[in-house]
C-alpha cells in the first residue's frame, strides 16, 4: 500500500443512491475491505450519537438511547472479484445510466451489497433520534468461506455489541421481506459389497446395485412445505452426487450417495438429522455440512411494525444467509434489501437508483 | 539392439519342462517378442514335415498330410511386464526349485503360456505322422489392447492359414478343458434432468433420483446359468460404474451407469443386446464394447475324441479369451494347457514341471 494514499472521504448526506456510487467506487473485493472500511470507520465516528467499534475491517456503530427495543441493520463490504469479460458494467468505477425512464447504477457490488450499505450508512447518518436503538454492523469476508466471515469474527469477539431484539440485513431482496432461511445439510451414504472379476459375478457383491433402495427412497420421498410464523418453507431431499465402480471388469465393492436435505426452520439441527436418520433408517449417514435453519421471528412486535413499515407480504427465503447467524445467537432476523439477488455475482450487476431509496424510506419511516 | 547378438536356439527334443525354463529365459514383453519369434521361426524351419509361414512376430507351422480332420494348437509368445517388486520369483531368467515333492518353475510367462508354448514346440517336433493334420499358431500381442492381436492379424492376413476343424488354445487351466466363453458387452444408460440451486429443488428434475428404477431392475435381475453341449454357463448383468452431480448445491442434470453383461454362447451378440434391450425397457442403451461369446464345439467328432482323451470332465471358460476369435471365424476352440490361470501376470508366476509333461501327454496321445 502506498503510503501517500489519501484517505478516501465518505459524505452521508448524500441522497442514498449516490452514496451507492460512491461506495462502489472504493474497491473491496474479500480480503480488500481495509480502504472502504477505513473511510466507514472514519465518516461514523464524526457522528457524535453513535458509539463505534471496529474489529478488524468490521465496525460496529450503536446508538445508547436507553430506547425498550433495540434493532440490529446489518450488511457486508466486501464483493466478490471484479468480472474479467471484457466490457462488463458490473466492475469498478461505477456507471450510471438511464434505462427505460428509470435511473441505474452499474459495478460490482451495487446489488450485493453496497446499495444496502448506503442505505445502513445514510441512516447512520439521518436517525439522531430514532424510535428504536440502532446497531449498525458493517463487517468483512461474507463472500468466501463461511468460517472466515466478520460477522461471525464478531460474534465469537463482542457478542454483546450484537444483543438485539430484531436484525435486518440489507441482503438484495428486490424490496421485499425475505424471512428466515432454510437449514442445509449434507450427508453420504456409502454402500459396501465385494470385489471380483466381472466374469465370475456370482463370487462378488455388488455395490451399486445396493444403491437402488437409497435412490428408491429418495425418489418416492414427497418434501414438505412447512409454515412457520405465517411464511411457507419448501423443504428438499435430493441426491446431489452418485459415484461408485473401480473398472470395467470388476464388480465395485463401494458406491456412494451425497444427499442435500434442505429443512424449514421449524427443525433445529438435531431434529433434521433425526428425520433424515428415519428416512434412511438402515443406513449409517455421514454428516458433512451442517447449517441450521433461522426462524423469521416475525412474532415479535418490532417485525411485525417493520413489516407494516414495508407495507409488503413478507417472503420465506429458501437459501441459507446470515440471518441464520442471527438467529442461531438469539436474534430473529430478516433479509430487506433493494435489489435483485439474481443479479448478485454477474457481471453486469446494477441496481435502480429508486430501488435504493424506497429501501432507505421504508426503514426510515420504521425508525423514525 | 546389439548387430552381434547372437541368435537364440532352441532345442525342440528337450523334456517340455525343461524348454518352458529355456522358453522363459527369453524375455519377450509385448512388443519384444522378436528375438523368441526367430527362435520358433529357425526352429520350426528344421523340421522338414512342416510348412512355415510367419507374419511379423507371429509364426504358423502346419503339416500337410491329406488327413481327414485338422486340428489347431495355439498359443501367445508375448507375457506380460517383468514384476518390479524386488525378489519377485516370477521374472526373467527362470528359477527351477523343488516343493512339496514336486518340481516346479519359477518365471514370468510360465504359467501365461510358456509352458503351453512349450508343449506346442515339442509336440511339432514328435509329431512327424500325426493322425490329423496339425497347424502350430505362434503369436504375438496377446497381452495388449486387442486390436493389437497378432491372431486378429493373422486371421485378416492369411485366414486361410488358420483354417481347422477344432482349434485348442494352450492358455493354462490347470489341464482341464475349458470350452467356449461367455460373451461381454458394455453399455451406459443415461438419466438426464434439470439442473437447479439445490435450495430451490423444485424448479429442477433429479437426475440421480431417476437412476432408482435402473438400479432397481438390476438389484431384482436373476442371472441364469445356462446349458450349452453340455457345459453350464452362468450369466451375469452388473452395474460396473456410477456417477452423477456438478455440485454440492446443484440439482444433478444428468447421471449415468455402465452396465456389463456377460451372456452365454447360445446368444449372438444381437440377441444378447435385445435381452438387456427388453430389461431396460424404455431406456436407451449405449454399447460401447461388444465381445462375441464362443461356443465350445464339443459337439465335433475331433473335440469328443479330445476329451475323452484328456479324460476329464470338461468346464465351461467364464472370462473372454482368444477361442471366440476362433468361433467367430468358424471354428470351434477350446482351452487346454498346464498352470493355474490364477497365478497368470502375478509377481510369483510359475507351473509344475509335471502340469507341463502331464499336458504334453494328453495331446501327444490324441494326436499320434
Amino acid at each position: 500500500m502506498d503510503s501517500t494514499t489519501t484517505p478516501i472521504e465518505l459524505d452521508l448526506t448524500m441522497d442514498p443512491a449516490d452514496l451507492t456510487a460512491a461506495l462502489v467506487d472504493v474497491e473491496s473485493v474479500s480480503d480488500h475491505e481495509g480502504p472502504l472500511a477505513d473511510a466507514v470507520e472514519t465518516a461514523l465516528r464524526q457522528l457524535p450519537h453513535l458509539e463505534v467499534h471496529r474489529d478488524g475491517d468490521s465496525i460496529v456503530a450503536r446508538t445508547n438511547l436507553g430506547r425498550d427495543e433495540r434493532v440490529l441493520l446489518a450488511g457486508h463490504l466486501d464483493t466478490v472479484p471484479l468480472p474479467t469479460v471484457e466490457g462488463s458494467l458490473g466492475t469498478v468505477p461505477s456507471v450510471r445510466r438511464r434505462e427505460s425512464e428509470r435511473d441505474v447504477i452499474y459495478g460490482r457490488g451495487t446489488t450485493d451489497m453496497k446499495g444496502g450499505v448506503a442505505v445502513q450508512l445514510a441512516l447512520a447518518n439521518a436517525l439522531t433520534d430514532p424510535n428504536r436503538d440502532i446497531t449498525f454492523v458493517f463487517y468483512d469476508h461474507e463472500e468466501v468461506a463461511s468460517d472466515a466471515s466478520g460477522l461471525g469474527r464478531l460474534m465469537r469477539n463482542s457478542p454483546e455489541l450484537l444483543e438485539a431484539d430484531f436484525a435486518v440485513l440489507l441482503e438484495p431482496t428486490n424490496g421485499t421481506v425475505e424471512g428466515g432461511c432454510n437449514g442445509t445439510m449434507r450427508f453420504r451414504i456409502t454402500t459396501a459389497g465385494k470385489a471380483a472379476h466381472s466374469g465370475r459375478a456370482w463370487i462378488g457383491e455388488n455395490a451399486i446395485h445396493k444403491q437402488a433402495d437409497v435412490l428408491a427412497r429418495l425418489a418416492a420421498y414427497e418434501p414438505r412445505t412447512i409454515t412457520v410464523e405465517g411464511l411457507d418453507y419448501r423443504e428438499g431431499l435430493n441426491a446431489i452426487r452418485v459415484g461408485g465402480g473401480v473398472a470395467g471388469n470388476v464388480i465395485p465393492d463401494s458406491a456412494w450417495v451425497d444427499i442435500n436435505f434442505r429443512f424449514a426452520p421449524d427443525k433445529t439441527l438435531q431434529q433434521a438429522q433425526d428425520h433424515v436418520r428415519e428416512v434412511f433408517k438402515g443406513y449409517e449417514l455421514d454428516f458433512q455440512d451442517l447449517s441450521p435453519a433461522a426462524r423469521p421471528g416475525l412474532d415479535r412486535p418490532a417485525a411485525a411494525q417493520f413489516v407494516a413499515a414495508v407495507g409488503q407480504e413478507p417472503m420465506p427465503k429458501y437459501g441459507w444467509t446470515d440471518v441464520a447467524r442471527f438467529s442461531e445467537a438469539g436474534v430473529p432476523a430478516v433479509n430487506f434489501g433493494p435489489g435483485d439477488a439474481l443479479l448478485a455475482h454477474t457481471d453486469d450487476e446494477h441496481v435502480f437508483d429508486d430501488a435504493v431509496r424506497e429501501c432507505y424510506r421504508a426503514l426510515a419511516e420504521w425508525l423514525a
